[in-house]
């Protein structure tokens, strides 16, 4: 088989040398087709790249099938299988497209930005680039973070409503020296605060981090394990049962993030005049405000839903696919509730709140080659001497980004051109084709 | 610029002829820079690869940078360009890994499989197949999926509940001919049925659709505004404000979809003895089942989550990049309740329920080079004779893949091994580094 | 001790004979304080006026102290001690007050009606019976009920998902039979549905009766529990677990019950012109529309609320205790929506809708002596050609209530009247004395 | 008409002067009857007991009914028209049982104390009363109270993100003065702290006091106007918009307060042996945890409610009866969550958790005379010395009662006995006879 990979000019030469012999290499694939071998039990000599192949050609041989892409990709698959992907076989190639100039008006950024975003679905791309437009027509986007901090919250066993409220106590006393414990398993993590939370004999302590410019789960749960073991438990002797205790909460919509906020907090906003509203969103403000009650507020009730928002999961997957956020945590990232008001004379103002993203501007996916890259195009670096200050960038580009596609797909709706954009946007066929952006 | 892509032997040939002069390139390059030109605003005559090249230059000076990888994709620019990603400018490559195989006992597979999955997230994939060798330990996963199907629901404001209820009333009496008229919209929809929920002077009107193969969102959204468009409102006068009114629910947690599920509703189970739980996950049914207690049970309450589960997004998201589904409905593809129970001497018995996972086997994102590599690895193709079947396969799989990635972590969890996993899994520099799979 | 009540003319004749002598009455009274006896356990031949003025006497011994007003009622002890109230000591008085008359423009009644409402916190009424003049100068509340039904689900336990399809299949296949069974029980109860829901091994089956004029949760658990035990388990040979599964809901906010609607579902509505917005509630459409858009939408939404509205649960609670409702189940009937919309010149709508209401006209407290003295004042009565009808006439009056008492409290927020109305209604020392009428 | 009270020896004595003359009397009834009168605007100087006469005997001429016992009431009508209840027609008896001796073991009480409960729901108070004996029979019920304190959240309108965060650094920089001034409204009140929330244009500013013996609800009311009115407004600028923006939050069921607690934060425990488990509640460990498990936890999440509990509204709303607490208040008072976990020897741990419950021991109606009544009968008494401490003990006494209602419902329920229970307590004709304890 060949890779056919472009970066193989060297790699070539070095499978040359390091490729397992024809036999051995058929075995390989031939144990692993049939289940006798485990994905991961490859011999650890093999170069990652040709370990991904071996597994790949296994994987096609059980299932009786060719692939075409699969690897077709340009990371560094030593880096990638040793920190992201264990068991790789090649890439997922998701098209990345690109929107703006967006004007963004924060903290951290007051700039004109384009954004990749990373998508599938046809229509989304074309929608949000409508709604950059349009902001760059208005005064462009207010945007406004605050780095909430990330949170991990281990649970406990005691023996009851006693012993829960000496253990809280007891935390509270020694909060001090839990401090210096979990700061020092990293010289980027420093502990915001600890809150418990107790159900009779069950014990909640939500730590909560600020982690620089990385999204900080890994360094959280860490630290969390070493305070743990070394200090909480040892002192204490209550029941450690869970390094997360769900109420942290990661990857699931919950009411405490809402409330209390989680990695980053977001809000974004513009005002858009009558002309605005007409020649970029052909809608006008009696209508969007319509659709914003209706659907947004009145939907959202009648559904029992968390927050109040059109499509924010769009352009957030969207996002962290580009920049290589964790994609799982879409989930949580994408909560929020949007305003749409009335204002001035035929005008409207639009705002977003985004509780809960976690993201980051290093580690995790972001240091991956296309993603680094997308992170570049925005003009995201790392600042040596601003630590944290990545991180709110993309976070105030993501605010940016979020408000743009609310707003333009809100505008579709009230001028009854969401189907229509759909149908039009190259979709021959669209019974075989997927589904509206949103 | 040297686009540097394997494919493009032809390609070169092809932009020697298309490509536009040296001149008008740099000058397009240079509008695009300056925000002087739009994005979407390329000449149509342009071929797909050449623009996306163009519009990476110009994102590259416009942020003084350049990229290394963005350029490196092997999917069809043409087609990707026109249904799947607009103002194309390259691709995110995510890293693909593979568990399994993962013995699913359905209704549409009883055998064996290999799962991709792309992430970018250490150690998930190891954990997800340390839970695969477990079910092979064990008698494989029983899995089972109701097609719920997909919904809509456009919203509509009428002058109170009088007008409301007669509208609702019209609906029902009409349902036949609502059903003609959708149905010939697409020859792949099924109507299952209209069920309203009104407000007031608010009615939304949950249509739900079989869509064969494909997730259906377009489909089922461009059917609903035809027949509002050509029946509902000349019919009744009642005023169309949103064609959604999110009360579909798309893309958001909601508790309507919960408890009447939407796409496919997905349970999977099985029972590990005590020697299983000892062996794969170094764990037994003691501390497994009070793991499950004070962390998806109590945690999930006191944090207000929708759902007792540990980490069904990991898995969600890793397989819908995987197999191209719409990335935007991880968060509704995740919710969902784990049970554990003591089971027999010393074993337990583990399920997962997913009530609301959008998801198909064609159209939208599954077309792609990869994505399509992706299905096909895991054995499910398209059944002419049985339309519907090969998405019910790839929910099966789904479903087996997060019992899998659940029981591992849950394990992990009651264990204290999630922390030293995350440090052992080739993780040098854990404070640069991301998070925990959970 | 002299109970001192107006009705024992007789009583205290009866007494005479039938009372303990001195001795044994304070030897009673002595065991009851020292807890050497058991409140219930007095012999059961003592009239139940005697036996609640012995146990009255033995608390206020225990206590050291005297009460005043427990003796003071005038329902027939030995029937309230027999179906309502075990260990009867006397009455808890509630000051009923009234407004009206209510202009209830219903399918049940088209009539104006006074509607009593038992309270003790001040200012409720008057803000209340302000509504009902507003309603009165409008053209009365449109109300609609539906008559959900009342629900019941008992949980069972099966091995897993197979046996939770094949158990949810038979209930299906033998719901005739089921049908047949439960409403044998009484000639009251019809059965609507069984809804199933499964998690895995556990399978709830949600139960929805017709029970006629009664609030029926009594029959239809008395029907569930038959059914289950003489054919349910016989047949299928599940586990039975519970007879109530918490999927019901009764008693608690649970979203199932807002989606589907339990006991009656209301919806009452009206039009206020700018000229009825000024003289009767002081406001005007801006300003009552933006109370409702920033407190019950964006705040209801903030809170993580269930429904938005400003204080359904004044109303249905002092209607509850008035008409002799269980008042517990104020948790669920209080629940809801308020739509408040600008109309026409100045004007607005008003909506609200009551998804989840148990109600009765007839058992539980209904049958009390001042609770049926309620009931008739509001003019209900059951009527043997239609059963079912005072119930829903008792929902409506309800509806019109909640909607006069939501609409007046919103039209005080909007004037910033709250706090002055607290104050002007006879509060001289505002510190001592309880709280805001929401 | 004879009112028949015991009191109007003087009363009667009174009205002979001061009663209207027939004929006016006669009148006034007319007038009301027919609606020409409004129900408040009856001449200011006739005593409040024969107001209440002519309005009752209005409502009965319209509703041409007569009433039995609506004028048997023992409290000083002169004071409940005037603080209590406006429109005053008569009484809504409600039957007082008592359960107990309740062995509490609390921080204000560590004793054993009856506790009087109105309800008109047959089985309740047995219930509850066996729970009662099963607590004795083990150690009593360990209760821990934390004073949370009373919340209000005023609302206010901004131009947008910036102003609004100005305006929160505003209230934060000034929280001081703001202390001083709503401290000044009341010697009972404190304020604990202000905790704003926002999106975009709105902000919630959510009070929080501790407010002595009272639940304090008005007072917070008045003290949150007299601030913003003289101080945060005129500072500001910014739009008040309404006294309560549903972020407080009263009386609807919210994850703020869950989160967060108000009023009162209860917990309650107890262990109970097999011994224990057996005699008093006829079930086992088993039994009993299986029940907590496929009922309060899966069927609560099921269904999704908000916490996990049989049924604390029954408990709480009888309660709040007896004592005189706001009725509507059970809506939030009723939230919570009930743990169950084997413990020992075939035994049990039982916890409760209620984390939103606004109580009183003075004010509001905790000053009825029969309210008063059951407060003193439970030895609550008001400590001059320890502004406060009357409201915990309330607030221990209803920790303990919740845990024998709810340990006592789940072991009928687990040993198969709830609908027995209700059959034979007394209900010859269940059909037309309310429903069960839960």
């Amino acid at each position: 088989m060949n890779s056919g990979s472009p970066t193989n000019g060297t790699a070539s030469a070095r499978t040359t040398l390091e490729k397992p012999a024809p036999t051995q290499r058929e075995e390989l694939i031939q144990a692993l087709a049939t289940g006798q071998l485990s994905l991961h039990k490859l011999p650890k000599d093999l170069p990652a790249r040709e370990a991904a192949s071996i597994r790949r050609e296994a994987l096609e041989q059980a299932a009786d099938t060719k692939t075409k892409g699969l690897d077709h990709y340009s990371f560094d698959a030593e880096v990638v299988s040793t920190r992201n992907c264990e068991n790789l076989i090649g890439v997922a190639q998701v098209p990345m497209g690109a929107v703006g100039p967006v004007p963004v008006r924060g903290d951290y950024i007051n700039d004109d930005r384009y954004v990749p975003l990373a998508t599938t679905e046809g229509a989304l791309i074309a929608s949000v680039n409508r709604g950059c437009a349009t902001l760059r027509a208005a005064d462009g986007a207010i945007v406004h973070v605050e780095d909430v901090g990330m949170t991990r919250a281990p649970v406990f066993r005691t023996s009851g409503i006693r012993e829960s409220t000496a253990f809280t106590d007891w935390v509270e006393d020694n909060e001090d020296e839990i401090r210096t414990q979990v700061e020092a398993t990293s010289r980027y993590l420093k502990l915001k605060d600890i809150r418990p939370f107790s159900l009779g004999s069950t014990v909640f302590l939500r730590f909560r981090f600020s982690t620089g410019d990385a999204m900080g789960m890994n360094m959280a749960t860490l630290a969390c394990n070493q305070v743990i073991q070394d200090l909480i438990v040892p002192e204490t002797g209550v029941e450690f049962v869970s390094l997360s205790g769900n109420y942290c909460v990661d990857k699931k919509p919950s009411a405490v993030n809402v409330q209390e906020g989680r990695g980053k907090r977001i809000f974004a906003e513009v005002e858009l005049s009558e002309e605005v509203l007409k020649r970029y969103l052909k809608t006008n403000a009696e209508d969007l405000t319509e659709v914003q009650y209706r659907k947004n507020m009145l939907g959202s009730t009648a559904a029992g839903s968390m927050g109040m928002n059109a499509h924010y999961a769009n352009m957030v997957a969207a996002f962290f696919v580009a920049t290589g956020q964790d994609i799982a945590q879409v989930v949580e990232g994408a909560l929020g509730t949007t305003c749409i008001e009335k204002r001035g004379d035929g005008g409207v103002y639009i705002s977003i709140f985004m509780p809960d993203v976690p993201l980051g501007a290093i580690g995790g996916g972001t240091t991956l080659q296309t993603q680094s890259d997308a992170l570049s195009l925005m003009g995201v670096a790392l600042d040596p001497d601003e630590p944290g200050a990545a991180a709110m960038q993309v976070a105030e580009l993501l605010g940016a980004t979020v408000l743009a596609g609310e707003l333009s797909l809100m505008g579709a709706l009230s001028s009854h051109h969401l189907a229509r954009a759909h149908n039009d946007l190259g979709r021959p066929t669209p019974p075989s084709n997927g589904h509206a952006a949103q």
